[in-house]
């Protein structure tokens, strides 16, 4: 086989077969086939395309370039869940432990922020001792004793994809629903899973801007984890507003836990409810939605899933006291505050100028390898639909010292929009894409 | 300026500006910019397209990669001439001492075979001591002394061109009109001609199967050099059959010299003329083309034509003898005969079957490093249009120790057709395509 053969026959609008995708892969991880001829396929990718089938045999080589984990002994279907990447999306730190107090075993592999959209694993590093570089075995260990693990991606788990992503990252060609699908999928179906649930956002601050696209990337997904004999199903929901009130790794841990204490915001605590339930489902602890959501409620009302959560993070080396006292998790020095302009009601909080004055702080990251402060961010005090009078608080700023303070003023000023009268109100999940078997 | 930038904006069908473009061939020039970032962008540039405005940016930018050579005290603007590649093309190994005998100065770099198309340096190469690699000072003193040289490119001329063309080859990224146009106009340019006179050839044998195809790379390479101040013009011309009797660079050699001495086949004999007339124009050495046609026609009639190949061996450090010896020239020690297989008319002989059988015998290269052997090739008996009976000759291969003979004889058979009526005849020059100073 010929690489360049390969990348006309895709120029060319022509389809590339299962031989070829696994001859591509193989070069890529094994590193005899040159970034430049990479690339120029992938490009290729981005502007013609790939079919359900390509992009599924380029799944499976992907899937193939490493481990796929087995689990043995458990009670029920292991079951993750996936976010295409928000502002304030904190979910993953609350659904995983209430669906593991509920019997679900959760091996949940989760990623860093990148841009203006903030990582599970940032998150969860800022409780002080918490590691979330588990080795396969202790994955295994974890989710067969205490139901549940918040690791990384482990360089065993679909390496193709790493060195994929690090090229596209570079090369222009990040921007194509086959790729995303291959990339999310391998490394989900690696994992080992049986059941997987997708949060797919739309909007502002959402990767994908536009419903279309949105629904586009999740019937791809969908398609893909079904033929990989994952029961997988998708939510639309809407990122055009930070989710629940607090942006920032600290303060967004602090959110978690106060959403599994039952205290939490309403929007994120019913988007939780919303993905632990389906979790469930998938993973056959329950049939029935409804006795899911029972089930999942009742977690949280007991106590179950905070107490999930404490043992979790006992178990990755975490200072569990955080739980009860916040004053153990790093915190900003400094404050500032963003009033309302004038009366009215705020209408609008664009996340994604919101998500980058929160990466202008120190909060996340523009590159791969720069660092983040984990205790800086915002907290918001008057969310959209909010009525205020001018000068009340409708942004709280954490920050260190000024670092970054006036552009982020500026962003948040930018982003907030004040008007007469409240919004019409926007379903959070707007719809729902099923797999065969989900 | 960020790659990454360039590279999302050409994938999304916006504009390059001239800034863009040359800060790229820069990179692509000293190697700062990535193998994988370049060919990811020329990969989006195949696909997406580019403006005439971009291409004559991304042209001069290459030009600008290297010198421009200047010339000064000639008589007449200096000319060239440029195919777009062909089987059995030795049109500028004839014209270019025609044109020069009649007053041209004719400094013309070519190239070598690739594919199933031959190279005008490989071919002069099979005379004995010939040398291309002339230096700038040599190729100017050469102008100025005998009115031509025949060179290969040099490093100092558009270097930006060898690197890309390098990564174009094994990305998939050749087949694009702005970057051909780029690459062989830059090339032209920087040569430091004042006219230009363009052989695009379309058909079977041709890089552009199609008529429209040629015309459109005819309308851009016209309108880049005419933006540089390049007076070009463009024939169309028909590549469906090898041109003359004769393919593999001895033989070519050989019908060369014979067409010099007014014995050469009429289409090759007429193309000759029909290009040197436009060099005698476009140099300024005549106003009106009948005039030219005329004086061309002397030329060759006189045997100032020949005369002047004979100077121009001696120059370059051949041995001028072959001109009236051609055993003084490689030959292969063996023949095989394709016969007609029915009586009947020859109406058709794909040119790029025969190119490929070529190649397969050891006139052509495959790989860019490949070695060639000179003695090699075809004589055609019956070309397009000849009667003949069942069991006539119909192609002479020469070959050498069966090397290539078995698959030759297949791909030549395959190329051969034979009807029963003689098929309608089809001008060799299709149009012209004039630029406003040409």
């Amino acid at each position: 086989m010929r690489a360049v053969d390969l990348i006309r026959t895709k120029r060319d609008g022509g389809l590339l077969d299962r031989a070829a995708l696994e001859w591509f892969v193989a070069g890529v991880t094994d590193g005899s086939l040159p970034d430049y001829q990479a690339s120029a396929l992938l490009m290729a990718i981005v502007l013609r395309g790939m079919t359900p089938e390509e992009t599924a045999a380029l799944t499976d080589a992907m899937v193939r370039s490493g481990v796929r984990v087995q689990y043995s002994g458990l009670p029920h279907v292991a079951v993750d869940k996936h976010s295409t990447g928000g502002v304030g999306d904190k979910t993953s730190i609350i659904l995983a432990p209430l669906a593991a107090a509920c019997g679900a075993p959760v091996p949940m592999m989760s990623g860093r922020g990148l841009g203006h959209t903030g990582g599970t694993l940032d998150k969860l590093e800022s409780i002080p001792g918490f590691r979330t570089a588990l080795s396969l075995d202790e994955l295994r260990h974890s989710v067969a004793s205490i139901g549940c693990a918040l690791i990384g991606q482990t360089s065993e788990v679909a390496p193709a994809d790493r060195k994929l992503y690090a090229l596209r990252d570079v090369t222009g060609t990040v921007e194509s629903i086959p790729l995303i699908t291959a990339s999310i999928m391998s490394k989900k179906i690696a994992e080992g899973i049986g059941g997987l649930v997708l949060d797919v956002k739309y909007g502002d601050g959402a990767f994908m801007k536009t419903e279309a696209d949105a629904r586009q990337l999740a019937e791809s997904l969908v398609a893909i984890g079904e033929l990989a004999g994952v029961r997988t199903e998708a939510l639309l929901t809407n990122m055009d507003a930070p989710l629940g009130r607090a942006v920032g790794n600290a303060l967004e841990i602090v959110e978690s836990i106060e959403t599994l204490k039952g205290r939490g915001p309403a929007d994120l605590e019913s988007l939780s409810i919303e993905f632990a339930t389906r979790m469930l489902v998938l993973s056959g602890v329950e049939k029935e939605l409804s006795c899911a959501t029972d089930r999942v409620r009742q977690a949280l009302s007991s106590g179950a899933g905070v107490e999930k959560l404490r043992q979790i993070i006992r178990n990755q080396g975490g200072d569990p006291a955080v739980v009860d006292d916040y004053a153990k998790l790093p915190a900003a020095p400094d404050r500032g505050t963003i009033a309302a302009s004038r009366d009215g009601v705020v209408v609008a909080m664009r996340a994604e100028a919101v998500g980058r004055a929160a990466v202008g702080l120190g909060a996340g990251r523009d590159r791969l390898d720069a660092t983040i402060d984990p205790a800086v961010g915002f907290t918001i005090a008057a969310p959209v639909g909010t009525r205020v009078k001018r000068g009340d608080p409708i942004i709280e700023i954490h920050h260190r010292g000024g670092r970054g303070l006036a552009e982020a003023r500026r962003l948040l000023e930018s982003s907030i929009v004040i008007g007469d009268a409240a919004p019409k109100a926007r379903p959070l999940v707007l719809d729902r894409i099923k797999g065969r078997t989900a």
